[in-house]
């Protein structure tokens, strides 16, 4: 049987990943640590701090080459640790498509996370997702993952159109305009104090 | 929080499917039955005596209605039972995209099946999967389920582009040119003796 074969997308393939880490053989995931996310947290001083005690992963996440086209799909898996920074949770960085126009789906298969939406004309959402949902990342939003749990990955598999492409420069260099801290145990939204709109 | 609104392709929404069954309150699934199935398994005679025995669930699938434009994507599950008609293992009834070249991903959740992959230019390729296994169904390739196990549901979540459309006929008309049998309780790829090519 021709099974197996790796990355062949022009003939099909199959990429065996482990269906609750999306580990897999020879497929690395790209790490960002807390490092990376520089300027990114609300509470700097706690930035600072955590970071004297080290520089864990915050996440990881597969960015397997897949042609480029309007007919090809990109996906693979992102995990997101458990943590905070003072009182906000960990993300990722988010992003919104180059093709802005374009979805994306997440499917959670473990742990328990929010997506955070934003557009570009004010609107905002959060999707809260625990095993088995599937959120819908409309066209035209930017989008950032967020682990509530303070003990298991929120690990999720994504799928978009292969060209939407990434700009993640509009958010770094402008936050989201909402963020998520912990408030008694609870996950909380509060406005983003570096007053970004 | 703003959660678990459903059916908002506009500004996101999360869908709460059953990780392992796919199913969802509110959210049906097509079922498709052996009668639905006429004429397209190998051996006529196993398959009429199979019917007189009862008219079982051969599989289901969400046919979520998200809007058909090239920056949507649809998803869903699907749940292929186990079972044979003769030595053919029951498999969906498989389709090209009306837009050849859109790809589409599955993702195995559940149990060991197969996609039967033909192209029209004669070309062919069965890809074997497992839990945690993605599956890459490249453009202009029709593609169907076939379920190996003798005990498990072969579930999978599916992500294509939303205005990729299903063209059923032309696998109805013809078959694919491949058929899987069990032969000493292994999967064997054979010719389809209907001879369709």
């Amino acid at each position: 049987m021709e099974t197996r074969e790796k990355f062949d997308w022009e003939r099909g393939c199959v990429i065996p990943f482990d269906l609750f880490t999306g580990k897999a053989d020879g497929i690395p995931m790209i790490q960002r640590r807390l490092s990376d996310l520089a300027g990114m947290f609300s509470d700097e001083a706690a930035y600072e701090k955590a970071l004297e005690a080290g520089d864990p992963v915050v996440y990881e996440y597969h960015a397997i080459e897949i042609p480029p086209t309007d007919g090809d799909l990109s996906f693979g898996y992102s995990v997101l640790y458990p943590g905070k920074v003072g009182k906000e949770y960990w993300f990722t960085k988010g992003h919104y498509h180059e093709k802005l126009y374009t979805a994306e789906v997440y499917h959670c298969l473990k742990g328990h996370g929010m997506l955070l939406l934003e557009d570009r004309r004010g609107d905002w959402k959060t999707l809260e997702m625990k095993a088995g949902d599937i959120g819908y990342v409309p066209k035209g939003y930017a989008h950032r993952s967020v682990n509530i749990s303070d003990s298991e990955p929120f690990v999720t598999v994504f799928a978009y159109r292969a060209d939407a492409g990434h700009d993640y420069g509009t958010i770094k260099t402008k936050g989201f305009r909402k963020i998520l801290l912990e408030e008694s145990g609870q996950p909380m939204i509060a406005d983003n104090p570096k007053g970004m709109s």
